[in-house]
């Protein structure tokens, strides 16, 4: 695997560390059959429902990304170690799946997950494996009319809540 | 108004003392025109979505809550000290708006907002007064089927993507 060591963590006990780190970009990866890709997201909540631990990300009907989390109930969410991995995040926030190999470019490596089919991003920080519980599609009459020019193209984001089913940490050994 | 200081916080810093707190119950406030109502909820999220800080909170269509928020795009949360507030939140957890008045029944104050029209719960905790930008109903269809037995009358939750407008503890003075 990698020289990183796993440490599980509550996630409900992390929950101020994924809202500072989010801001500055986490990775979103998700897997259908061979086809795997990773983006950078800035938005994404934390809590409970259902009784259960839940990521809930946020996926606009355009991306590449869209495509494959809609086809397969899994993603993952890797947060970097706070105010790194910039170079990363600016690449996979700028560029599509559909144009370019991400892992090739960036020299980011997947790892495998302990829960999910999908992976992880293969970098110290905080890891979520999430199940696919719920997808909302945004309803645009449902949309509040401050958020209008957030959708020019109608690109509406499509949220999904993931049962977080692992949560830890990787560190570097000795760290 | 009370005896209690208002002290500002930053919602995405208090985020694991929510999560904490939530299992143990909250206070969902909701008031349209003159009807005023409070329920206890165990669930919800906290992040950043559209660049703003947000509460999701959720609400069963069979609730009288759900009559009031559908028509106001408003709410507040109000979580009372860790472990503290057991009787009030078991009696607004079981009994409904629709039969009693809660405020009257349980001695709970409400008390004036600094953002919004609806209230929040006069006791110390934290205190979330949200506006709701999305209103997100289950789609039966999108929900993994191992949650099929939470909702065995059809009745479904909405979910309330409400912006945090003002997020603060009260706290008695001289604490």
């Amino acid at each position: 695997m990698s020289e990183y060591a796993v440490v599980e963590v509550e996630a409900m006990a992390v929950a101020d560390e994924t809202m500072k780190q989010l801001p500055k970009g986490a990775f979103l990866t998700v897997k259908h059959k061979k086809r795997l890709n990773t983006m950078t997201i800035g938005w994404g909540t934390i809590g409970i429902v259902w009784a259960k631990p839940v990521f809930v990300a946020a996926v606009r009907n355009t991306r590449y990304t869209y495509d494959l989390i809609q086809r397969e109930a899994e993603f993952t969410v890797s947060l970097p170690n706070f105010g790194t991995c910039r170079q990363e995040l600016g690449f996979c926030g700028t560029n599509s799946g559909k144009d370019v190999d991400k892992f090739a470019k960036t020299g980011l490596k997947a790892r495998d997950a302990l829960k999910t089919t999908t992976p992880v991003i293969d970098i110290p920080g905080l890891h979520f494996e999430c199940k696919t519980l719920l997808r909302a599609p945004i309803a645009p009459e449902l949309l509040d009319s401050s958020l209008a020019d957030v959708y020019p193209d109608a690109d509406y984001h499509t949220f999904y809540f993931g049962d977080i089913v692992a949560a830890y940490r990787l560190e570097s050994q000795g760290e």
